[in-house]
């Protein structure tokens, strides 16, 4: 059976996240429904990274068996023509080797959080950025960020139910950027722990806002506590971006 | 009395327009209900722009006329807690001469369109881009666009319902740019005709996917005749980002 990997954008704001649930759509219920249109067959669609209810994402990555083969650009437009309305759409669909797996083989996930750094709230970006409106200096939060990047037991920075056999992860990049009133903060890492990048941008806001000195989020990562982690960040400022394999 | 000027940011989506209608919410009559909420009296909030419905804005400036002197950050954040829950946002206030008029002091108009060029629909960007699917030159239209810089009868770009004594009016910019999937035109004018930037980047997009020769939006130009202008644009690609004064 032909094995096909699609890039995949989405708004999170209307789903209960990226996989299936009894309580609500979820971005993978309504790709597999418009496989099982497409295909004909109840087929599972596998996702490189299960993001949380009104995450956002510009480029996941799933994959899935067909029957049959298919030029991809029609594949593409054949599923996109089945997710709508819904604000989900296939950006582009590949044939893959049939031991490539979406979630298995990737070898680095990279993900965005927006903070909406002003006064006035959000009207056009509403739902799409985490609107903080205490003046942040983004430049402590970089330093700060600086002291996370390696290989580390990153148990406050995991949400409680988060069922990772290990919380050691290699973070390989968190950088923080401000471009006017808005905050970008870009990070990559292999894997990631259920809430990882929530729970850090949390702890460096507190960074941002000088309620934590810049020495803090590093501190706390060695305490190894959930008890040390500032707040977590809301999901809807959160994009998974990319996914390399 | 003292007079405001408010910059405002606005998801055109859910209103019929800037103006008050009696068909429809309308940014104005909003803004002129938080003004009552604060102030206590039905005023005019003026606009320095009568924006179509589903036309976006980052940064419509209107003028207001209080019964009291207000704190301009007060008046901004009061302002806002009456607007929620809508997507229309004052970004600042300001106290101004009780000459200052939002429209006729107003010295250029700057007005960002948005075209999503690729196959696929757009997800998170959907009701802010007009998505084209055709490959677009985007080389071609902005060579095409620097034929209509200038001091014109805009007749051709004009909709029939426009309201203006005179079809004359000088384009001081008209820029193409393309980034990645996302062509974006700025047009920058002292004023602009009812729907001239929609029915210029219509016929721009004919220029783009090769329907129109880059010569035809100048020649359509000098017709000087509304027959020859290409579609009009869809509301939901434009935004009112600037008013200088």
């Amino acid at each position: 059976m032909p094995r096909f990997a699609l890039t995949i954008e989405y708004d999170g704001g209307p789903f209960v996240g990226w996989q299936r649930q009894a309580n609500g759509i979820s971005i993978q219920q309504r790709l597999e429904e418009a496989v099982l249109a497409i295909d004909g067959v109840q087929r599972v669609v596998h996702g490189a990274g299960r993001t949380d209810a009104g995450v956002h994402a510009l480029g996941q990555v799933a994959h899935v068996d067909l029957t049959r083969d298919w030029r991809v650009d029609r594949l593409r437009d054949a599923l996109n023509a089945h997710l709508r309305p819904d604000p989900i759409a296939v950006l582009t669909a590949r044939a893959v080797a049939e031991d490539f797996e979406a979630r298995f083989s990737a070898k680095m996930r990279h993900y965005r959080y927006l903070i909406f750094n002003r006064r006035a709230p959000p009207a056009l970006a509403r739902g799409r950025v985490w609107h903080v409106k205490r003046p942040l200096d983004a430049e402590a939060m970089h330093a700060a960020a600086q002291t996370l990047i390696g290989k580390f037991d990153f148990s406050t920075y995991r949400a409680s139910e988060c069922q990772a056999r290990s919380p050691i992860r290699t973070l390989e990049r968190l950088d923080v950027t401000r471009r006017g009133d808005e905050i970008e903060i870009l990070a990559s890492a292999p894997s990631f722990l259920h809430h990882q990048v929530r729970s850090l941008v949390g702890s460096l806001e507190h960074v941002g806002s000088g309620k934590w000195p810049v020495e803090e989020p590093r501190r706390a990562l060695e305490a190894r506590s959930r008890a040390r982690c500032g707040l977590v960040a809301p999901a809807q400022g959160l994009y998974l971006i990319a996914v390399d394999y």
